[in-house]
């Protein structure tokens, strides 16, 4: 028997009671027995989202949500800023470019977060810029881009919309929708709030729903205002994935009951203590600045292929972590430490990956890192 | 205590196995543990649809995968013909207009089927014709069209691609994919497959491909051509359902326990004795022609509101099924006899109907409509 740990920034784990909630018999989505249910996953949303404004529920990846960012809000040619960091920025570059608008590029080195000032930057240059598309957490790279800076930086531009992908941020970091003024934010369920995948999560600003009205790329599926109708009376535009929202309610409730300000310091002292560990075994963060909550990628010691540190992991010790993508893959590996984390997942990978590279000749002493951890982690909830 | 009892044209009830299955622990959609999991769901599909095409698997309801038979294999402009005989067909306008196709359609008077002669005559006058869109079952009025018959229409030109919305008639009909020549198939996961909302199905036939060379139309999420590159690495495009995924896999195994004849002859029997049961309590089907075996809608009897029929079914005996949709609403009520149906779920609907007809007043002598139901359902598997 080989014992399975799932430590990838997505799909994370999700709990029992989340899992038996979605094992519920399914139930109608136009019928009233639903309506509670969508109720109670739109306002915890907002709630998770720290705002007033509409989060749309829609029945798709992650991605689907940022495709409906580009598609409701936009018109064929014009000019947006996307900063690209990494996979995942490019990944809005091009979703733009599928739709026709004119992108402009903030490219920034992989394992880097964007300077607001070059943002700012950019804004005075091109007057044109109608939004500016960027992560919160970039996946690939283990970084969080400074989403409050940036914020303060765009929200001087009347008419540009500040877009933000918060697929893997979300949960691990504190994010000011309404105070910072983040106007479109999107989500999805198979990273911090600990579902499996297939819902994706959008709030809209007032500014953004503005923009919508003289938007004219084409739209069905991902048809925001539509959604925005249908949310209002507790239901989706297309059918409901019910049993997803039952689970997302669940996962909420989990929230909920740890609070906010709690949530996101288990977060960061849960990636506080892998950065600090992997540190002290000799190695290298692949962030260079600004490492992210949600993900730390570390860098394969010299010599060693960081692909064969991830398999090693996964088939010798039966932990799932992540390799690392396109340029990246070779030269790091990546633990997850997102939603359903807690200490003792910190200390299996920990100690999995100190494993793993003796194994493979690196030199270390059993239980450097682990010991590191162990000391950090002591303080969480303690 | 009112036990709950789901008779719905989607979602339908999911076995308690493919709900348990679901909740097993989450696997990540890009490490081998989940190469035979879709591997065996696209093997499944394939027998499924009766097709050696690519029948691809995506993250989204229904629409979606409607919208991407839209959007991966035509053009702006394209002329294009749509038979609209109900909600479902509206959608198909819909859809094809928010890309800007030129949408012709064949307007079928809700209740009826198309004649396959028209479409020829359609074909024939107008040459451009690109595409014809049209629904196996229309659930908003519980009519079949006659796929083969127009399969073989469509077949002459071509140029032209046939498209099939099987959402729900898949599972209730025999749709030979490849031997009618049907080019874009598209299927939900929520209605005879057993599962809860939340994927798509669509198989493209080689003609199609080639038309997907073509096409401009702008696709991010819905990209087919992604989409199939993927699969045939037992991938999908983005993060895979996997817990949707691996539910699939039970219900496949499910319905080829049970041999496809077998299933298209059960979904035959259930509604053929819904239709005839209630027939004998003097109600009338909205069905002229061509009853679809997934869903019967029923004809309220005058001076009695179909949504009221559909509510005390609901609230007294906790059955719910459907009521009427849009110029329907009130006309009509609907049962499902669709996936995970059996004879004493026909049983319960009709019982059912008749205790809600006869507190409301219409004149009924209990039993009438059951007696009909049971001697046609024991022929079933005996």
């Amino acid at each position: 028997m080989l014992k399975r740990y799932l430590l990838a920034p997505g799909p994370t784990p999700v709990p029992s009671n989340v899992l038996l909630a979605m094992a519920s018999p399914v139930i109608h989505h136009r019928a009233p027995d639903f309506l509670p249910v969508l109720d109670s996953a739109k306002k915890g949303l907002k709630w998770l989202y720290q705002t007033n404004n509409d989060v749309l529920i829609l029945c798709s990846t992650g991605t689907g949500g940022m495709v409906g960012a580009v598609n409701n809000f936009f018109n064929k040619g014009d000019s947006v800023l996307v900063i690209n960091g990494g996979k995942f920025g490019e990944r809005w570059t091009k979703i733009c470019r599928a739709y026709n608008l004119g992108v402009e590029e903030i490219t920034v080195e992989w394992g880097h977060a964007v300077k607001p000032e070059e943002v700012e930057d950019r804004l005075k240059k091109n007057k044109d810029i109608k939004g500016v598309f960027v992560q919160a957490s970039e996946t690939s790279t283990g970084v969080y881009h400074d989403i409050k800076a940036i914020a303060s930086v765009v929200k001087k531009y009347e008419d540009t919309l500040f877009i933000v992908d918060a697929i893997s941020a979300l949960v691990a970091h504190d994010l000011r929708t309404d105070e910072w003024g983040i106007d479109i934010m999107v989500g999805g369920s198979q990273k911090g709030l600990m579902l499996p995948p297939g819902i994706a999560f959008v709030s809209v600003s007032e500014k953004a729903w503005a923009k919508a009205e003289t938007s004219k790329l084409p739209k069905f599926y991902f048809n925001f205002k539509k959604e925005r109708e249908n949310l209002a009376r507790n239901q989706t535009n297309f059918t409901s994935p019910v049993t997803l929202i039952i689970g997302l309610n669940e996962s909420l409730k989990m929230l909920r009951a740890e609070g906010l300000e709690n949530v996101f310091k288990r977060h960061e002292t849960l990636a506080n203590a892998t950065r600090e560990a992997v540190k002290a075994l000799g190695l290298e963060l692949y962030a260079q600045e600004s490492p992210s909550n949600a993900v730390t990628a570390i860098m394969s010691p010299p010599g060693l292929d960081g692909q064969a540190v991830y398999k090693n992991l996964r088939e010798k010790y039966g932990i799932t972590a992540a390799g690392g993508q396109d340029r990246a893959r070779g030269k790091v590996f990546r633990i997850a430490h997102l939603g359903y984390s807690d200490r003792f997942d910190i200390i299996t990978a920990i100690a999995g990956i100190e494993m793993v590279l003796k194994g493979m000749g690196y030199p270390l002493k059993f239980g450097t890192g682990v010991a590191v951890a162990q000391e950090l982690l002591m303080a969480q909830g303690g």
